[in-house]
């Protein structure tokens, strides 16, 4: 797309500090870290979010999730890894090319987890079914 | 494994409510939902984490996700879809059996994600070479 600034980082339009590349998939450093190797990991065609990447496609990107985390965690000794990845706006995505952020986690950088809720008596059942009905 | 949580739920041995199912992969909902409709993805297989999962199941996994991401949102007429998973107890893994989170997002549902840093001058090449150094 020609106006995505990932497809420009793709093209090398956009400079970027690439950690990972093969045909299908590339990976380079987040410009505002939330800890500092924070990486993404973007399919070189451009689709918007998981809903619409082909299976193929996603298989590519994921392995390649797999082999920068841990040369991520080797490279910058961190204690653990969160992969995270945002669908629409409303859950935080910025750029609208789909693509996973891989952070490196160190013991007490003080970084939170959303709390968690409850369901109400057969509550849980009614989600589920709603949920099952559209697979 | 025999003493694991998830383990127990795949033989059934404690109660979940089942999402989705297949021969490698079982979705169900989260006990403590970050928001209605939270759900897990885990391969029946026991793997900790993404270091140590093979990558056929791997991809078994993320296509499982992508499918029961679409069916969460129409589901629960969501906003948007995060996709999440935790390495290692300090990046807030609870529970040692590999797992995906898909958390539905709505507009206004107050969830804040993690603020973003910065790199001086030169810092990112250097994290990027030590990266690179351990693909």
């Amino acid at each position: 797309m020609n106006d995505c600034i990932f497809c420009k980082i793709i093209k090398g339009e956009i400079p970027s500090n690439k950690v990972y590349e093969d045909e299908k998939v590339l990976a380079f450093l987040d410009i505002g870290p939330v800890n500092k190797g924070h990486t993404l990991v973007i399919p070189k065609d451009h689709y918007e979010n998981i809903y619409d990447i082909s299976d193929d496609l996603l298989k590519n990107v994921i392995t390649a999730v797999k082999k920068v985390s841990i040369a991520l965690k080797k490279g910058v000794s961190a204690d653990g890894i969160n992969i995270a990845m945002s669908n629409e706006k409303p859950s935080g995505q910025l750029v609208p090319h789909f693509h996973f952020h891989i952070i490196p986690r160190f013991k007490e950088d003080g970084l939170k987890h959303w709390p968690q809720g409850t369901y109400k008596e057969g509550e849980a059942e009614q989600v589920k079914e709603k949920i099952k009905n559209n697979l």
